[in-house]
């Protein structure tokens, strides 16, 4: 056996079982209903792009973990990468925006659910292949489009069952103003960030710490904190009154948050608005109102903001954007955990299993299998003629909660007899009613 | 702007645009309900796959169209690749099998829907990232496995729309039989049925043309034109009566062709079914039944057949197997072209868009596009106040049907005012009835 090939699938990829497949398509059939309710449009794009669309995009670290193609036929001995796989929705969505601009509509709301690739060191909820669900709106700089998102994203989380949740809202201007006005320098702000985003975990002696590490002053690094700490229970409008009065009431970006904080009071993200000054998120291209939703105990559950600037790097001019991004994994992960499936989904992926009696019944089996799915039935139909036992054991192996047979007095009478594996119970009832009293007993309306 | 970098997709592959992506739901979407109705279950596996486990699956010149992923980080100048993307979807199943043997029921029926990569030459229809759409039984000889997934792949075609189709059937070992008696030996084999296999396209004395090309006797060609030569209209127990001339009636690869043909007159493929001893299939793994289906004026729409070597490559022991993959561009590409998707399938991807009457207005537009997403409907929100015609004009290049405004007067009223976009009708309804009059001049039931 030891020439035998593994038969894993490769580090951080993982297979998708049927039980698992059914999870993740409730959770993607909710969030495209949303989005869809939302006037978000649907898109795709290839597995790889060209890999000078991608290099470039996502700082030195993001290079590293792009997954790149060898060229292929006389190339191959070069060693040489032409293409490279997603690595986000966004890059490929502004590419696209650039290509489409003569056939897309003037604001381009767009939703696109595919897998991504990183080349991340596996870990416990962190993969190599992962799906991101993500809403983008291209054309306008109005605050509506970030009250439009946040909303779709706050309906997402309340359909998916999500009762309790926080958006964390603030702008990249107001952060580099605030950083300012703590007297850290234009070159030492991107470590300041790095460590006030870890705020939340690591809470203010942390952050100190950390600070001192990166060789800012303790006074500076105190001055950040007090700046930066808002108290989760603060609500939006007393937070913004104090940022004005640290950054002077005329500041355009705390006028963009309070645009959006009275927008959404008009949609379902309202409730859960919280402006929090230290959210930094990672991505360099953001360039207004970044955000990020999270759950206590949790933690993000995906987050976005406004780039204006991304789309002029494939198109030559700049376009206003912004956009959200839901990671899929946690999502399910944390509905696994918490019983939030509903109970059809966790059900067998087959309404009733078709036993076949003996060799010369097999055609009756199909026929019946067939009757029984064109009234919308999932019919499975055994594959040989057996013992009658092994077949129910088959079928209670799968979790299929019906079995029918045609057995020689059954047929002699023009019956089926419908054997309910939950309960036990078994009946006979004419040929013609089977369909009907097999949606009855699994509680189902019989299409026709 | 020549440093502008390119946007276009790279070489053989699409964007996929929301129209794009409703004409291809709605076809998997039919292919995916059939498929469970036939109680096959959902499977997905990685993009890519461990490189060991796809080379020398696919033969040579599979090899070659490969997509190599490269090593990362310290290894990514070695030039080497230890990935590589996915190729077709069932050598992942066969890996899949060996991994989850005590998991998995003893008979595993499973569909799987999802993009392959080949490096092939791009053409009109021939693509580097395209949809394969997979049954497949394993853990089973029984020839009702063939019956039911060639039932099953007849009922798929009949549920996108395709009245006229034929089944081609036919039998590895048949042919190989068939090409001894025609004195083509061992070796000459693999030739002849590359030639064979081209008799639907260049005709018998193309066929005949071909055989000399690759030094096969004049007479032995003659001889196997002769043998493999099916009218089309010939009913299958006629060719198989014929064939049984031939290689006698104990041949038992004639008698499994004999079961299938006798199992399917009870399910949706028998009125389709043909057997054609010049179907030849170019993979090599296959082992028992091989089976195309053709629409005429089309070609090929997808083929299968058994292949119960394949699985013990990974196992270690053998384990009976026997699949379908429909293709899927072709059968958008002529549903496209005949007109054949239902008429949603072309519409927007929104009902209703809501205008922003002026700048003090917009959170009650948003209040109002909550009200109607919440009843089911698909709501865009105009981003800004802005003029009104250019508002309307913005919901015409999108295609959106219908357009509410709630002006001055409507608000005094408690009204919305309602515009059929595709008649030009106007008329105002109470707010609370906003919703219902949308759904109703949609021809749509209301969600409640």
């Amino acid at each position: 056996m030891a020439d035998k090939q593994s038969t894993k699938p490769p580090s951080g990829t993982r297979d998708f079982l049927p039980n698992d497949i059914r999870r993740r398509e409730h959770v993607v059939g909710v969030i495209r209903d949303v989005y869809e309710r939302h006037g978000f449009e649907p898109l795709e794009t290839p597995a790889f792009e060209n890999i000078e669309t991608l290099l470039g995009k996502y700082g030195e670290e993001g290079n590293k973990l792009i997954f790149k193609i060898l060229k292929r036929g006389e190339h191959e001995h070069t060693g040489e990468a032409d293409l490279a796989l997603r690595y986000d929705l966004t890059v490929p969505l502004a590419r696209v925006v650039a290509q489409y601009q003569n056939e897309i509509p003037k604001v381009f709301k767009r939703y696109q659910i595919q897998p991504v690739w990183r080349a991340d060191r596996p870990a416990r909820g962190r993969f190599r292949e992962f799906f991101q669900c993500d809403i983008d709106s291209i054309g306008s700089t109005s605050p509506v489009i970030e009250a439009d998102i946040l909303g779709a994203v706050a309906d997402t989380l309340r359909c998916l069952g999500f009762g309790e949740f926080a958006i964390r809202l603030n702008h990249r201007l107001v952060l580099a103003a605030l950083l300012n006005v703590a007297g850290v320098g234009a070159d030492g702000q991107a470590d300041a960030l790095v460590a006030l985003d870890k705020l939340d975990k690591i809470g203010i002696e942390g952050v100190e710490r950390e600070f001192l590490a990166r060789g800012i002053e303790a006074a500076v690094a105190a001055r950040c904190i007090e700046l930066f700490n808002a108290p989760g229970g603060e609500r939006p409008q007393a937070v913004l009154d104090r940022l004005a009065g640290i950054l002077g009431s005329n500041d355009a970006s705390l006028q963009n948050l309070r645009d959006i904080v009275a927008l959404c009071d008009a949609n379902s993200a309202g409730a859960h608005l919280r402006i929090d000054p230290s959210l930094a998120r990672g991505l360099s291209y953001y360039t207004g109102a970044i955000m990020e939703i999270a759950v206590e105990g949790i933690g993000s559950l995906g987050g976005g903001g406004r780039y204006d600037g991304l789309v002029g790097m494939f198109l030559g001019r700049d376009v206003p954007a912004c956009g959200f991004s839901i990671g899929l994994e946690r999502i399910i992960v944390v509905m696994t955990e918490r019983g939030m499936f509903p109970a059809e989904v966790a059900g067998s992926g087959v309404d009733v299993m078709v036993t076949i009696w003996n060799a010369g019944a097999a055609s009756d089996a199909l026929r019946l299998a067939g009757d029984l799915r064109r009234a919308g039935l999932r019919v499975d139909v055994y594959p040989e003629a057996d013992k009658l036992a092994r077949q129910f054991k088959y079928a209670a192996s799968r979790g299929v909660p019906m079995v029918a047979v045609i057995g020689d007095d059954e047929r002699a009478r023009g019956e089926v007899s419908i054997k309910d594996m939950r309960s036990g119970d078994q009946r006979s009832v004419p040929r013609a009613e089977a369909a009907a009293a097999v949606a009855r007993a699994l509680g189902r309306a019989e299409r026709n």
